[in-house]
Order: structure tokens, then C-alpha cells, then sequence
């Protein structure tokens, strides 16, 4: 018996990804990303103020929030703002999203400025948080590129580009860019946000079956690092077009 | 000098209407419905559920859910699953989309079961809860006619259709469709939701400068009626697409 | 077979209504409406502080909360205090009073203070919302008057009159000022808010059954029309007794 | 100097206590109490449902819920449903008024039945709790007729009765059924909640400035026992009525 | 038959009491108080800020929280984080620590400081609040030391000492100091919080079986006293330590 | 110069470990745990109930919760059923916490039972989420060896044993065991929990600084390995006691 993926794809194959920009009109940054069928709205809102704990530090910050449309999903999920509180997946992910885009930002070149990153996923298929992270990317330097066009800033505090896959082992195989058939029947499940200068900014690799060995790491740290490449590629594509 | 709208358009002109089916892919309907600009995603979940009150009495339930993402807008709004619980206009916009299409539902024929519609605005510039209703109605047809696909219901629960426009007093003229420009700076408001045999099914009328006057509430409920048979027709063509 | 209401009144007939200043002592004004058996204690506060998006504005802001006491209904309802939310519809009422009190309000007038209308149901028999607006106006012209008698404002922020009254189609008949028993069980439902000058300031009209058609609609404007005339006499006789 | 308290009552002395059965129309038991200008209005509900952790236990279940209005007080309090959450005070009082009536009640006799107590203060001047006791024992016994009446209940679940006074030491003074302007300004504050056996039910005192000792208690107690008395008069008044 | 206590002690006998002070190293007091098997670690924190209603008046304040590790009980309770919301019985239980604490301190002196005493129950046999009185007394005497010993604070503004027991009638015998066989047992449960000069800061009885008389209240009281004056022995002792 | 660690440790030298079993009495399993100065209480409750989705399936749940005392920092935190809702760094530990320990834990064999296990952190001095799981590893097996002792299961659900520790790379220099000082002030930070077959069950690491490379990543993963094995030893010997 040979094995497949659910999706026909090869194990080392991305979904395909699109970086649409300019999806929606009023945030300084907005970006469709998809990922196959997953598809994250990723906008960028700058705004003059700072948490209090920056107040007067002369430092910017750079958060996110995250959110899935009700039935973005294969059934429905509970409106949040509807049950009073988000739930932990979502406060995890923005927390994550949040925490990996202030690794390529030089927050005292940002001046007292907070950009806000609302990742809403209108479409849900596995690796929205990896797609987010990396649609994300796109829309905060098209806000800065903003901030620089109104010459609101003197340097530009984007210094390299970040990027995210997931990677798993599914029935024994090592794989990239789960989908949500494979997320659901999976091994090991394990998120990479990588910098372009190769650096790793977090790594979360969870045994949901049987846990995982060092060689399984090391081929999953492989895949991704081969899948995250292709995002910086069409990051860059998407940013030069 | 001559009354001109900001969009250049004639009092009695709609905006452009765009009603984009199977919009996404989980929902049994799915409906991207556009007032020009104004861009709200609607999907219909259906569930073999009802809440407690109607439980064991053979009737369905039909009712809507609305958000905003926080940067539709002009200026970020804060997410409502982050502060914890939704505004008043959500609450009450939300209630007037459940309320209005169950004028449309025969409850029985649907049987035990509930469609919810969310509404989700993507990009707002006046008219969100127009657009909600008119592209929610859509949504709920491709629902129902999934369940008939499926044999699951004999009889058709939708009873003629419901579409929903604005209408307002922008500089002393009464004008059809008011985006966001007209609304924030208009002396009344109104909603109007019939059905399609010329019924009334909603008026919500707000005097935001002046009173309003019987003659002007004349001059509204013509220019909504002449709207809300545009956008019938427009239903119409999108259903038979 | 001839057409009766539940309460024996004649379709064009308000209840008794009463509006009692000075029902309690701590609040600037203080006034017990009744509609019939509907009763709500309607009290203003003046506070010489205005929300945050006015401040340093020199302009005033008039608002309203709602409430129902548990008990004031048939069966009892939910305390909205221990449930940790207000529900929409007190939302959407609360918004409505405050938002058509303002329409009779000069701001700048008023200077920077908040006047708060708490409207707190003792008795529900239909029609809260419109007995609520009618006696609000009187318990808000008291507490300018306490202004006026200290010399805090100069000119008076009052223009007009504001009142509010129900109408509806009850088995077929248009009739003025629902209460409970008409309203639970009527086709269309309608709340109209007037000022003294003739002008419409809210027009929110819902099909609970069939669609109301055009001449309907005419049928239930004249009466409410009628029935606000009365009310603004009831308003006068109370402000002079 | 002369001691003499701001109501100019002498020490030993209540205010007028006034208990107006059938306030409200809807309740099984609805009582205005006042002790002077405290107005509080206690209704009962009986609903034919126990909490969890009674079911099944062929006993029922007495609870209160207490609340004041915004504006009962001499400035304007948050409202508790608009805030999302009761206070403290707010909590400890409905417990208690909960748990000394259930003193009086055989809950057994009373069957798998819920009373509840709604306890809202239209209007403040001190001891508002007591007062609640004091009248909502009046509520639950017309609620308690209201079942014999329907035959619901063979024996009579209520045995004895209960109410409620405070008692202070102001200026040096033991002063009986404190006020606003003594209770704000006193140094030692008690609640006593007694049965017409001339049981305690319940005792709570607090030093607000020096503690108090063992001969101020003694004259405390004698001073409420007095007033108490004077309640279940009062009540077999009212109930007589 | 004799009467017997279910720990075997005599009606007049306290459990073991223990004051472990610096029992967690970051507090500016912690102390492990323990009354038998009942444990509460009370720790004292010093910020210098005061609530807004005490801003600028060169005055400090004193307040307390309480909470129960969820399994500090014999069966789990809910945490209250998780739940959302701190129940009515801990809200009045820390409304009882904090208010009796500041009986002893001169807040004048104290200046514009917040020492707040947080006491958690690690485990749980009756008497939590009681315990958590007299141990939180030696953590706010061991954060008072630390400001002095800074020179933070001239005077000590420290006045007595405070400590509380409990008492009930226990099989119809007056015992000192209920554990959880007793208390969820008994008759009369009273609290009593005392300076050592002898006076009553809180007195708070409850009759959970029959009404208590006034000799059963004295014998509690005398009781009470006994027990309190071997806590300020034990709380004296602790701090020489 | 050379390397030296804040707390005078070599690099691969974890901080002296604790596992005191049946710290509190209640609870079918009870630790305190240690890492240093850190010490967090973990309970572990059995409950002979499911939560909704796992009903009738006869399995099993293991799930977590987790919270830090407000003084058990440096700086009072405030306490979250105070402020009404779990932050999300809580939310984090305590579904990572119940993830990681069902993954030695054969549902089935546990039979239709929740075993809660609560984190609550008395001190903190870095690694609570890292002493969590494995002290709460040891009270699971003593909730797991009280089921024995009763009967109540055949299989012995716990398969292998889970046990966690953090690395991180201090001014340039891979280290094991972060305490706070290292922490608050380290390039990365990496959280690693394994089985002792020598699994990874779950592998967290982020990037404070700049960006790991592979080489740091291989160090940190041989120096966690090492810690580890230590870590089981530790439980080996506290099951053994």
C-alpha cells in the first residue's frame, strides 16, 4: 500500500497560497491570505497611542487579535462575542501572532504608534494560525509602508520578514501545510515561525498520538524549512507586485 | 446652486448590488451581498435543534447573528469578543435580521430544526443592516433548498420574499440607499423591510436634525418602495444564477 | 359579530394616563407615569460631568437606562443585574428613549453636565417604552428647572415637547395604545414619537403576523397622531399643577 | 448640650412603618414597606420549580434577590445590570434576606415550590435591608394564602414571623432604627432579625469608629427587641387589614 | 448519654492554633495561619496608590480579597477565576477581613498607601474567616514593620490588635471554635472579631436550626471572649518569634 | 570574563526539586512541587462525571487548571475571579498542562471519570508551567492508585510517565532550569515536556531576542533531555516514599 494524502498533495507539497492586498478599503494594511481553502483576513490599523506600560518610552508596540467567523468552520462554532469571552485556542493564537510580528519590528523606530493586526478567518481548513501569522506579515509592512509615504517615519523599523507553515506526522509520514483532514487524524502537530535570515522565532510541536522522536524533529524542522522558503517567495511576490 | 450627493449619485439611485453565492464552502448558504461599497458576508447554518421554548412543538426557529470586523470601518472599532459582550446596536440590529426573515418562514413546514444567519460585515459604508437582510434572504433560500436537495422537508417553508433598503433626508432631499457619507451627516433615517406582495414588514424611522414631516414620510416610503423592487429583481437573478 | 378589545375601550381610546412629579425626594426629577395599569418610576440626575467623546466641548448629553423590576411582569423575568447582562431589548429601549429626549434638547444650552433618565418598570401592561418617553420628558424638564432655579444655566436647553404612545392592528382593527393583552396578540405593532410641533422623531413599525399595507399604516399614523396630542395635554396639565 | 438626633426622634423611638399589601398587581404577594422615607417594594413569586440540588427532595426552596434603583439614593448609583455584576453589598443583603425567612418556613409543608423575594428600593434613608425583611415576610405570607386559597398546599409552611430592625450608638447614644444621616455618621451599627418567639435569627454588628463594648451591646439588643415588637404589630396589622 | 465534640475537645477548647510568618519569600508579610486543619496563607502587599475616592487626602487604606483553591474543600468547588466571578460568600467574606483590619489601623498615619491582605485557603475545615482575621492581623504587623524599618512611615499606625473566633451551639451545648463536622451541623453559628482592649468590632450570629435566646447568646459571647484572648497570646507570641 | 549564572548554577544544573506528596488532605491525590523557589500546589480531584461530548462513550477525561496566588510574584498580580476573567498566558498553562497528561493516560481504562488536576502557585520564581507537570504527574498517580485501592478500576490507566523542565540560552550560554532572574532576561525560552520512553510530547519555544538558530536548538533540546531524566528519578523516588 502506497501512501497519500487526503488532498493528493506530495508530503513535501504547500497548499497553494495567495497574498491578495488592498482586500478590503479603510485599514492602512489588508491582506486576503490563503492557504488551499483556508482564507484569513489580516488587516493593519495604525493608531497614535500605546499601551499604558509604554506610555512616554518613545517605543511603538505591535499586537494582534484573531477571531473565525462563526461557520467558517464545517459547523458552526459559538459567536464569542455572542458567549462574553474568547475562548483559549483564540487567545493562544493571538497571543502567538502578536509575539512573532514584534520579532521583525524595531518598535523604537515605530515611534509611539500601535499597530493592530485583526486576523479573522473567513474560511477555516487547517493552519489558519500559520497563514495569519503570514498574511499578517504582508499588511504590517504595507502599514508601514503607509507610515513612510506620509513621512511619519524616519527609519524604516521592518528588519526581515517573518513567515509560518505547519508541519505533522501523519499515518507515520512526515508532511507539510496540514489541511484539516490531515490536522484532525494526526501524529504529531507542529507550528514553525521562522525570520528570512533562517532563525527560528517559535516552535510548538504537540504529540496529539504517539509521542514524537528526535529524528521525527528533524525531519519535520526540515519541511518546514523548506515550505517557509516558499512563503518568504511569495511574500516577496506579493509585496513587489 | 444644485443638490448633488456625495457619491454623484441621483436622489432616487441605488448603489451597485452585488449578490455572490456560495461565497464560501462549509455554510448550506453563503451569500456575499454588496450595497456599493458596503460588503457583508452572510452564511446559513442549518441545525436539527430549537431552542428550549420551541422544543417538542414540531416548529423551527429562524435567527440571525451580526458582527462587525473591528476594522471595517473608517477608524478601528474595538472587538466585540474582546471586551465581552455585544453593544446595543448589535443586539438590536441582529434582532431586526431574525425578526424580519421569519416573516417569511412558515415554521412548521420547516420543522424541528434552526437556520441561523450570520452576518458578518467585511467592509462597512452605510446601509450594513440593509444589506444583511437582503443578502440574508439568499442565504436562507440556498438553506432551504439544500434541505429540500435532501428530502428533509416536504413542503417549502419560504412564503415570498424580504429585502430591506434605506432611505433618508440628506440636505433637505430625500434620497434612496444612503452610504456613509449621507448617514453621518443626514437629518432622518429610515429603514424599510416588505415583502414582496407589498407588505410592510419593518419601518424604523429616526429624525437625527429635525423632526420629520408626514410629507417627507411620503416621499421616503416612495423612494424605499421603488429600492426594495430593484433589489427583489435583483434576488430574483442571483437565485436563478 | 362586533369588535371589542380586551379592555373595552374604543379602538381610538388611550388608557387613563397619570404622570405624578415628585414621586421620590433625592432625584432633580422624579415622575410616576401610568398608562393604564403600565407604571414606571422615571427619574432624572444631573451630573456635572459628560461622557469622554464630549469633554471640553461645552456641550451637554441627555441618556436613559431601562429596566423592569423582576415581578412587573405576569410571570417573573430574570433579574438582569444577576444574569450579568442587560438584554437587547432593554438595550434597545434605553437607546430609544435617550436618543428621542436629545431631539428636544439644545446641548450647548444644557453645558457640560449629564442628565440621566433611569426608567425602571413597576408594573408592565403593555407599552412601557411609550409611557417611559411621555414621562421622562417630565421628570427632564423638572431637572432643568432645578438648573434653571439655581442659576446654573442661562438659556432654557428645552425646545418642544416630546411624547410617545403604541398603535397596531388588532384582529383586523387599528387601535391607539396597546396593552398587554392586544399586544401579545396583535398583527402589526407600531411606536410612534412626536414632538409638539407636529414632527415625527421615531416611527418603528413591526409585522408580528401579515405585512401591513400602505393604507394600514396611513390608519395608524392618524391615530397615534391623535393619541400623542392627548398626551402632550396630560404634560401640560402636570408641568402647571 | 442635649443629645438629640437629627430626625429629632428620641432615642427609643421608630419611624413611621407603613406596609401596603397588593402595591403591584402581578406577584402572588407584593407589599410596599416603608420605615420613614425608606421605601422598599418586596414581591413574591411562587414558581413550581426548585434548584438542582433540591430536586426530587419533595421540599421547597425560599430565596430574595435585592436591588436598588439608580437614582433611591442621595446621588446617582451605577446600575448593577448595566455594570455586569452585582455588588458585594448588594450579594450579602439578598442572602440574608433569604436565609432568615427561610427560618420561618417548614419546607417541607411547602412542596417542591420556589418563593422568591424581590427586594427593590424605590427609595433610601437607611436601613433598607431591615425594612426588606421586615415587608417581604408580609409578601411571603399573601404568597403562602395565595396557595392555601388554590388548595395547592395542605399545611401551612410559614410558623411564626420575622422582622428586622437596626439599632446604633450615635454620638454616644443607643438610638433605634437608624436613618441616612445617623447611619453615615454613627459608631456602631446592628441588624437584628428576630421571631415573635423572641428568638435571635440573626445578629451582626460592626464598629465603624470604636469598638463597642459588652454594656453598649446589652442596651443594643434591648433597644431592637423593643422595635421589633413594635414590626410584628406592624405586620398583624397589615395582615389584618 | 454525655455530649461529645466530634474531635473530642471540650466545648471550651480551641483546635491548634498556628502563625507561621514569612511563609512565601516576595510579600512584605506571609504568614501561614493555621486553626487546626483549616490553613490560609495571608500575605500583606504595600503599593503606593490609593483607591480614587481616597486620592490626595494624605490618607492610606487597608482591603483584603479571599479565595478558596478549588480543592481545599472536601469536595471540588469551581474556581472562581474560571467561573467568572468571585461568589456572594467570598464577597462577604472579604468585605469582613477588610473592614475589621482597618478597625486597628490609623490610616492617617499609615499615608497614601494600599496594604492589601490577600487570604487564600489552601485547606479547608471550618472557620476560614476566622483564621484568616487573626493571621492576616500578623501579616499587616510585619508589613507595618517593613515601611518603618525603610522610615517609609513616622508614626506606627498600628492601634491593637485584632483577632476572631468562632462559636456555636453544637448539639444544644455553646462550644468555642466549630471545625467542619461542627459547622455544617449546628444550631448557632456566630463570628466574633475583638480588639484586645476588650471591645467588639464584629458580632455576626446566625440561627441555622431554632432561634437562639439571649442566654445562649451570652454564653457564646463569653465563650467567644475566652477564645480571643489566647489568639492575642498566640498572635504575640508569633510576632516575638 | 566568564559565564555565570544569577544563581550561581552550572548550565546543565537544575535547581534543587521537591515532591511533597499529600501536602493538603482532601484531595484523592495532593503535591506540592518544587523547583527551587518555586512552588506550585497540584491537586489531582476524581469526579464520577464527563463532560458533555465524552458522555456515554466510557471514557474517561484528565483535565487542568491552573492559577498563581496575586503575591505569589514579585509585584501583586490581580486576582483574576476578581477582575472576572483567566488571562490567556493562564488559559495557555492550564490547556497545555491537561494536554500533556492525557497523553499518559489510557481513557478507556480510566472508565467514564474526570480527574482535575489543580496548578495553584503559592511562589513563583520562573518554570510554574514546567513544575505544574510534573508535579502534577505524581498527584495524578495518587488519584490513580486511590482508585485501585478502591476497586473502581481494573487497568491501570497511567501509561509511562510525563515529566517537563525549561532551557533557554542566557547571555549567549544554553541553560537548563530558568529561574526568574535568567527568564526575565534570556534570548529564548524554551518549554519541553517529554515521556520516559524518551518522547516528545510537547516542544514550546520562542524567541525573545533574536532568533534561534539549529545548532541553539540541538543544544537546548540535549540539555532538557538531561533534565528530565533527572526529573523522573525525582518522581521515581517521591512515588516510592
Amino acid at each position: 500500500m502506497t501512501f497519500s494524502r487526503p488532498s493528493g498533495r506530495l508530503p513535501e507539497q504547500m497548499r497553494e497560497v495567495g497574498l491578495l492586498r488592498n482586500y478590503t478599503r479603510h485599514a492602512e494594511g489588508s491582506v486576503l491570505v490563503s492557504f488551499g481553502h483556508t482564507r484569513v483576513l489580516c488587516t493593519a490599523t495604525v493608531e497614535n497611542k500605546v499601551p499604558g506600560f509604554l506610555r512616554g518610552k518613545g517605543e511603538g508596540w505591535v499586537t494582534a487579535e484573531y477571531g473565525m467567523l462563526p461557520r467558517s468552520t464545517h459547523t458552526r462554532s459559538d459567536r464569542e462575542a455572542s458567549r462574553g469571552k474568547q475562548g483559549g485556542r483564540t487567545l493562544e493564537i493571538q497571543r502567538l501572532i502578536g509575539r512573532t510580528l514584534r520579532a521583525c519590528v524595531d518598535r523604537a523606530a515605530l515611534g509611539e504608534r500601535t499597530i493592530t493586526l485583526d486576523c479573522d478567518v473567513l474560511q477555516a481548513d487547517g493552519g489558519t494560525r500559520t497563514a495569519a501569522i503570514t498574511g499578517a506579515y504582508v499588511a504590517l509592512v504595507d502599514a508601514v509602508n503607509w507610515l513612510k509615504s506620509r513621512n511619519d517615519i524616519k527609519r524604516d523599523p521592518i528588519h526581515g520578514a517573518v513567515a509560518a507553515v505547519s508541519v505533522g506526522i501523519y499515518r507515520g509520514v512526515p508532511v507539510l501545510d496540514l489541511d484539516y483532514a490531515e490536522d484532525s487524524d494526526c501524529d504529531t502537530d507542529m507550528n514553525l515561525v521562522m525570520n528570512d535570515g533562517g532563525g527560528f522565532i517559535e516552535l510548538q510541536g504537540t504529540a496529539e498520538g504517539h509521542a514524537f522522536r528526535r529524528d521525527e524533529l528533524d525531519a519535520l524542522l526540515a519541511l518546514g524549512e523548506k515550505g517557509i522558503g516558499e512563503l518568504f517567495a511569495a511574500q516577496r511576490a506579493a509585496l513587489a507586485g
